[in-house]
């Protein structure tokens, strides 16, 4: 994996960049869509690449995991070649999902045991067994497995989370650069900041980071709860340290405004369920704000979603079907909605870039966030 | 509307047509893939235009007559305008969905009365509302409103039951011809034959019918748990006193063998739930046959769905990819197999079609139905 930086902003520490991935080239700062078990919800494969125009998605170790299994993927020549996506695909580690299911899992130093939620199986990660799960998903980009913190979090707790996040991230890539992809690809290892909120915690895990030098790097644990400017302070404190020339990726963020002000702190890579699992619930973000699809206001509002967006499901369905569609529970709002979402999503990363590249990104960035966060 | 013959084969009283609608042409035979609350679930509008080729679609009257609600859709100037569909449209006239909520409706001379299965307030439909109904949803082609028997039916109910059916209609007739459509296109009602399986009930019914001369005619009460005999020889017997200068539509039917069979009995209208609801349980109609796409044998089948058959969904995704989305549940396996099932089902007519036209029919016919209905 290369990375090219091509521009950066005067007025903050946004940068436009350029990823190589074996699977194509990814123009940052991106937003990934997220496709826990294969599959971006409720959005077909081409309509990632024509309409949202997604450049990487992810995937979900732990989903893929224990369904279709590592068999199947294997069999497959991988999550590429077994659900029709080409371009580039990050796997998370499955740590996030398996500590979330609290009731089960048994975190120690060797690994997490867990219970799987769809049959109850026992089932163990490790930091070298999630290496070799990654490996054989396939991912462009593979995560190390981390231990996520909950916010808030006793400091006791977090220091010792994250020195074993640290000691497993040894283990990773001690496995990672040990082991070959299985199917004639690059993969690249990131690995993950973490340390709470406690501003020493996290100087101490991005030096750590930073200092294994790998091909990009994450924040992880942060949107877990904490009041947006200590998660902006984090991330700050954080890109200070982690190279400059080197992708970083904010796991799991966020909001559009979330996204624009990692953009403005020198953040390249994003990726939330937000702009999916919000159109399922009839949340749409759009050029003009965010509009609960739900409310009698819109029932016989019979213009396009979002006009100014353009394409094909926000200005070709009116909010007023959308509204019937959702209140009807139809496959089909989350079709639109999702749709809608994930273009808007990628149409603002791109603007974002646009903003950059002609040295307006400030200026901007201070006006949409206005904008777009407004509730209709 | 307008309706002129084509071709008539000479093995059989297959025939194939073209019908003129304000909003386009229909070549017959064509199955109508049903769109129950405004939209033919888990498809795109513009799937439906240019992956799966439908001609026509069809609205349910109870469900959009509760939701979005008339107001809605008359401000929104009809359905098509609602839901963005700007081929023809048929709407079937809420008897059907009415009768099967059982426990709380009642059938009289004036009307039926009945609770919403949404909120359970109290409506009536009579045949002058239904009209007035689907005018103001502003399908293309209405239907009458009728009582359609259940299988069994002892034979004085189905007598008193036609006989009523044809009072309705009447009625139906003399509210359509003493009003107009709200959207400046020509509307046009069809009557049904009802009569159950009962040879000279459906006889009787069918002369009154082909008596009214209206611009097509349908056949109603069948596939409703019958034996496919008995289904084959009721349409023959109806299809001898129907016109045959007007397209015949027999209603909700039905799989494959029954569509084409249907058509060498002379009928050139189909609709039937079973693509689209078999798809969501993860049956798929192909041209090498019938698949339950959740069975073990399909986990590691990397092929096509349906390569023969071809488009997108068919030759873009895997049987393997398939049956991991509808075990995992994800919106995703209902769009992919609606789209596919769909696609089978046009296909399906627009051969039958060619091989009317080139006189192969009959032939063509006995040798795919034992493709298309083998459990692969």
């Amino acid at each position: 994996m290369q990375f090219t930086i091509q521009a950066t902003d005067s007025g903050s520490r946004a940068r436009t960049g350029l990823i190589t991935t074996d699977h194509g080239l990814i123009e940052t700062p991106i937003f990934m869509p997220v496709g826990t078990a294969g599959t971006v919800k409720a959005v077909h494969q081409r309509e990632l690449t024509e309409d949202i125009k997604a450049e990487i998605i992810l995937g979900n170790t732990y989903h893929l995991y224990l369904r279709p299994g590592l068999d199947v993927l294997s069999k497959a020549g991988g999550l590429h070649r077994f659900n029709g996506w080409d371009g580039p695909i990050l796997t998370d580690s499955g740590g996030y999902q398996v500590y979330s299911l609290s009731g089960t899992r048994k975190i120690k130093e060797d690994g997490v045991t867990f219970k799987s939620h769809i049959d109850g199986s026992p089932h163990m990660f490790t930091p070298e067994g999630v290496i070799d799960i990654q490996r054989t998903i396939g991912a462009d980009i593979i995560m190390a497995f981390d231990e996520c913190t909950p916010y808030p979090c006793e400091y006791g707790y977090a220091r010792e989370s994250m020195a074993m996040t640290h000691r497993w991230l040894q283990r990773c890539i001690d496995r990672f650069d040990s082991t070959e992809g299985h199917y004639g690809y690059r993969q690249t290892l990131f690995p993950i900041v973490q340390g709470s909120t406690y501003k020493d915690l996290r100087q101490q895990s991005a030096e750590v980071i930073a200092g294994h030098n790998r091909e990009g790097n994450a924040i992880g644990g942060l949107a877990v709860g904490e009041p947006a400017e200590e998660m902006y302070a984090t991330i700050e404190l954080v890109n200070n340290i982690l190279p400059a020339d080197k992708p970083r990726y904010l796991m799991g963020v966020g909001t559009p405004e979330n996204i624009l002000e990692g953009i403005a702190l020198g953040v390249d890579m994003f990726d939330c369920v937000m702009p999916t699992r919000n159109a399922r619930h009839g949340i749409l973000f759009t050029t003009q704000g965010v509009i609960n699809i739900k409310n009698e206001k819109w029932k016989d509002d019979f213009s396009p979603i979002d006009a100014e967006l353009g394409g094909y499901a926000s200005s070709f369905y009116t909010k007023a079907y959308l509204r019937h569609l959702i209140k009807s529970e139809e496959i089909l709002a989350s079709q639109i909605a999702s749709l809608h979402n994930l273009t808007f999503y990628l149409w603002l990363v791109k603007q974002a870039r646009h903003h950059i590249l002609d040295g307006t990104f400030v200026s901007w960035k201070n006006q949409i966030v206005k904008k777009v966060m407004q509730r209709l």
